[in-house]
């Protein structure tokens, strides 16, 4: 019988406020839908600053980290002169890959306003290759982690 | 039995050359990957264009068409010099949305540089609500169309 | 014989920190030179936040107050990974516009990075209109505020 | 007695007409301003392209080739669903800089919308150092064009 912890989810998190920028805005008045890619991208950012695992760290382990996979999915509009609170949840994953989950609220008024995720890959700076084992620059800093179990 | 025709996906589809600007390239030398969704906008703008259904229509009877889902799956980098071939398909539904999948090629050397679709829905401006059946104007111009069976 | 107090410049600033977002930065590996008007935009916002002047103040007056004037002058490279502080400089004008000077400085080096200035106007919503004559609600805010003489 | 001749400026320019992409509008409806500066950055690579002196040339000779200064003066707002048409103007120089004029003029009513100019200078991309002396690249290049006097 397998054990049943193996199964459960580890996850970290961390939350972001961002205030919307005006130039965020389209026409329809609401943040423009790509940009909460960015949102995502500044929410990944602030994680690894918490976590003290970077763009730099990887740099220079020799990867590059490009996300491979993104998908949204809007619930709500946001509005200049609102601020949103993105939170960020990375699963902890076998295979060699980065995979964040991302939930967005309006602070001003608790609604959700969209979810989604990104998939990240360990590309070689100097040889392009894709990096099919967990480096072990990310697998050290993966077990010095108070991981969560969901 | 079926109707094994009622099950094929009806599409139209159209294409468009899109330059790499430099200011969408990121500090790994590639388009950054929230760039591809501007390129996904093009291609629908574009598609608009060719099939004589626009924003301006949509906006016109009352509604907005906001995108609620998005995803990408990014297969090679695209490098700034470079143009990429956006495939916009249409795919008609019976409900009320409009989804969108794409293909982006690099022009210069055939490479799949990523895949992705939308989802668009309705919205009304005036009351903010979302349209559960296809407005008329869509309908209507579904109608007159020549599409395509898979 | 003129008062040589009134040909002195009265100003009014603020500054924020704005860490840089690797979208911003191009494949030069810096930030865009584009992108230095987000940051301008940035400080302007924060700066109504300190000074209760914002965006929505002018709308509710019935006035959008586009930018007309830009101008940006580089002198060092932001790099990704880095923290700009922009300062935005208020100088309160006699005629009726709105004029921003800016100095972005590197927070990790103490580099002037750039400076720049933004000329922005009163535009009737409605009439679509320029307003000539500063309109009271930008009048009443300036008559508050303790302006540092240089 | 100074040749006549010698003080008239000498220009090379090109035009390229730019859709306006509906996530390069903001909440007034209009192109965000700042925007203006990526239709300067096309209008560049537009004319580089049509005159052969292109980003790869000066980056195979060795050189970047960062804008130092910008400038903008709006005229008239653009709106989704217009087209721009962006002249670039290329003004010799003594000097080891580029210079370029902009006017952009919308192509449905003809409209002055905006102009501007941006100074680029030529940056060593090993040694970091500013090119005092204008790189032989480009002066070979400048020597082979039908300049128009003005």
């Amino acid at each position: 019988m397998p054990n049943e912890n193996s199964h459960r989810m580890k996850v970290l998190e961390a939350s972001l406020e961002i205030p919307v920028r005006f130039s965020e805005t389209d026409a329809m008045g609401v943040v423009w839908h790509g940009n909460y890619l960015k949102f995502f991208e500044d929410a990944r950012e602030y994680f690894g600053n918490v976590y003290g695992i970077e763009y730099m760290d990887a740099f220079n382990a020799g990867y590059y980290t490009p996300i491979v996979k993104s998908n949204i999915n809007h619930k709500a509009s946001v509005y200049y002169g609102q601020k949103v609170r993105v939170r960020a949840i990375l699963e902890q994953q076998q295979a060699s890959k980065i995979v964040f989950q991302y939930e967005v609220h309006i602070v001003e008024t608790g609604e959700l306003a969209a979810v989604g995720s990104t998939t990240q890959v360990f590309l070689g700076i100097e040889n392009k290759l894709l990096e099919l084992v967990k480096p072990d620059f990310f697998a050290s800093w993966e077990e010095k982690q108070n991981w969560k179990e969901l």
